[in-house]
């Protein structure tokens, strides 16, 4: 047998359909007026932050890294039940701080931030995460310009590699961070311009879902970041050691081991302690919160038969999901998990193959899948998209009109 | 050696400095007065299409396909050195309209279209192009709603594939068009409905380089239409080609043959006129026609240094131009043609990575590829960007501000 994507359970059935925020799918596609859109489930990201924060080291500060949705009502929500915001642009820096977000629980990472976007952020008092000797020299400038002394942590390249990252973003030579070697002497530059250090950030990769491997690196990221520390003109105040969660997508994966991964963080946050108790150790999560509670939702203009082959023709695609599509970051295409969400378990079933409207073989939602046979009107939902999907998406690609996006 | 890439010749280069209608690449972004944007050379667009006129059969139609470059301005200037527009979308429809082409000669091709933007094409009394007998049956009860006769071709799935496309859409199983075997049936059907007949769309791929197999396809193509033509309840008005000419993006590419083309055509033309002089060849273009006049221009922030390998760190990325990143339907990554624009011929060259400002190893501009040495304040270029470039891109991703488009 084939291997089988993880059932999706987050969402309960009424009556063959699928139900998000306790209302129906049907009802919600009239409430929200128009299809495509995009749904994200309060109770779905709540109950996942719940669940972090009873497994979880209680001392750790759990971060929401914003550029996973940054849809202003999600990150409004967000900013009640996460302890800061990191942000990747100038844009989500406003819209954290829209979100009410104090500064000092705002932390700034990106290999090429403009010198406009060094300014906002010193401006506002959040955290640089220094990507480099020349942004530390920038920064310094900047902050003296202005009369401000920059917040700021060092962003290190460590030596070793995240195993069985989705996305490795450490090890090696990296456009991401300063290569651990060269940390100290930058560390001393860093105090002879008189910056205010904090402390490190230190991430090595995403969408990770082997809890062994997790463990090693955030072992392995604190061990770096104390060593690191002896070199640092003041107390090292906060440890970063970014996210990296994986949610399971295709067929075949299965979902973290949070048990696990909260083992290793309890013993690795007793041997911060012991050494270096001031220091506050930061996990940064965007899409272990959110892409699970998030479903992207199209409607079947018709079906079609080629050459024996039944195409699903929907009014939603490739543009708005890129994706679900296989063609971002993607070697080889794989289907999310697809279902027609308003006959979750009754009626026959078929293979079938869900495309969109564009004019191009790229535009696929689900290849060669088993579905319930759709009608038009029907309702596809590709689950597992409540991250990455919108902003990664190209909307403007044949000029049809945005999705919308709601939270329920 | 490794193979290069097609030089590129297009521009001229004034002091060093790419030029861009007839204004050097760093006036330009001042005149433009932010990076990154692109730009699109109106006199290359003119000279392409000047050479194609004078090559091709002058009875041949020359449609622009919006969906390659939907920039207004552009759409605009295009209006007057073509014969129609072809459009993917209401979107696009709203673009061809607003650029003052007659709706006689616009065409609506897409395997999605919505009642609704079925409803925008009758009305404006646009060629639609059925994509499916169910499309057909919408369209006629639109009509007679609306008391309008829709003006209509039907696309074709023909058997035979086209080689070497860079992206096949016909042979097999596809979303697009109707298989050949069922269109005898379909058009009785259509007759019967009283539509207004026009003719056939077939399209068999994009990005093809090969002269022979496009000749092949056309020759190919021109045949079933008159097979097919047999059954139809009108005479041939209308047999659109496609297009599907190639241009050269990556390493080892060459140029299309364009003469030989040309020969094809000429030889597919006259068969067509001996058999049905009322008919009118349509060849639809849209990369061809403005691929090679556009560049994507970005600014150096800074130079990096990891583990012994450079990166150019810029404002600009995958965010703005996705098919540049690597990650628009390719399988392996590939560089697309990239040059530092204020140093094209003098100074030192290094073997450099250029990447953008977004938290993902997948914003990749060039990979290890040899360049001019840049310094911060420098412009990468990115040829080959006229077409598929910022429509095609996740503008959205990480919240940054979207590119500016000159045409110049």
């Amino acid at each position: 047998m084939s291997p089988a994507h993880t059932e999706q359970r987050q969402f309960p059935v009424l009556e063959d359909c699928l139900q998000l925020g306790g209302i129906t799918l049907t009802r919600l596609a009239e409430r929200v007026g128009r299809t495509p859109f995009y749904a994200y489930e309060r109770e779905h990201i709540q109950s996942r932050i719940a669940l972090l924060r009873s497994t979880l080291p209680p001392e750790l500060q759990l971060h929401y890294a914003i550029k996973a949705n940054p849809m202003p009502a999600l990150v409004q929500m967000m900013g009640s039940l996460v302890d800061g915001f990191d942000v990747a642009s100038g844009g989500e820096l406003k819209t954290a701080l829209d979100a009410g977000m104090p500064p000092s629980h705002i932390s700034f990472a990106g290999p090429g931030k403009t010198s406009s976007e060094l300014r906002c952020a010193i401006a506002a008092g959040v955290l640089l995460h220094l990507e480099s000797e020349e942004e530390m020299a920038r920064a310094a400038r900047i902050g003296e310009q202005m009369g401000l002394t920059p917040r700021v942590a060092v962003r290190v390249n460590p030596e070793f590699e995240l195993k069985y990252a989705g996305m490795k973003m450490a090890g090696g030579a990296r456009q991401f961070g300063v290569d651990a070697e060269r940390v100290p002497a930058m560390l001393r530059k860093l105090g002879a311009l008189g910056l205010d250090f904090q402390g490190f950030h230190l991430f090595c990769g995403a969408q990770n879902l082997s809890s062994r491997a997790i463990c090693e690196a955030q072992r392995l990221c604190v061990e770096l970041g104390l060593r690191l520390a002896a070199h640092a003109p003041a107390p090292l105040r906060v440890l970063n050691i970014g996210g990296g969660f994986g949610v399971p997508y295709f067929p075949g994966e299965r979902a973290l081991d949070l048990p696990a991964v909260a083992d290793g963080l309890h013993e690795t946050m007793l041997g911060l302690t012991a050494e270096s108790p001031q220091t506050r150790l930061v996990l940064e999560l965007g899409r272990y919160l959110v892409a699970e509670s998030g479903v992207y939702v199209c409607r079947v203009l018709e079906r079609k038969v080629s050459h024996g082959q039944v195409f699903v023709i929907t009014d939603g695609g490739m543009h708005h999901h890129l994706a679900a599509s296989g063609n971002f970051g993607q070697v080889i295409r794989k289907n999310y998990p697809v279902a027609i969400g308003n006959r979750m378990q009754a009626g026959p079933r078929e293979i079938a193959t869900v495309v969109g409207p564009l004019c191009t073989p790229l535009d696929t939602l689900a290849d060669s899948m088993e579905l319930a046979r759709a009608e038009p009107g029907d309702f596809v939902v590709v689950f597992q998209s409540g991250a990455y999907g919108l902003t990664a998406s190209p909307t403007a690609f044949l000029s049809h009109p945005l999705p919308l996006e709601v939270l329920v």
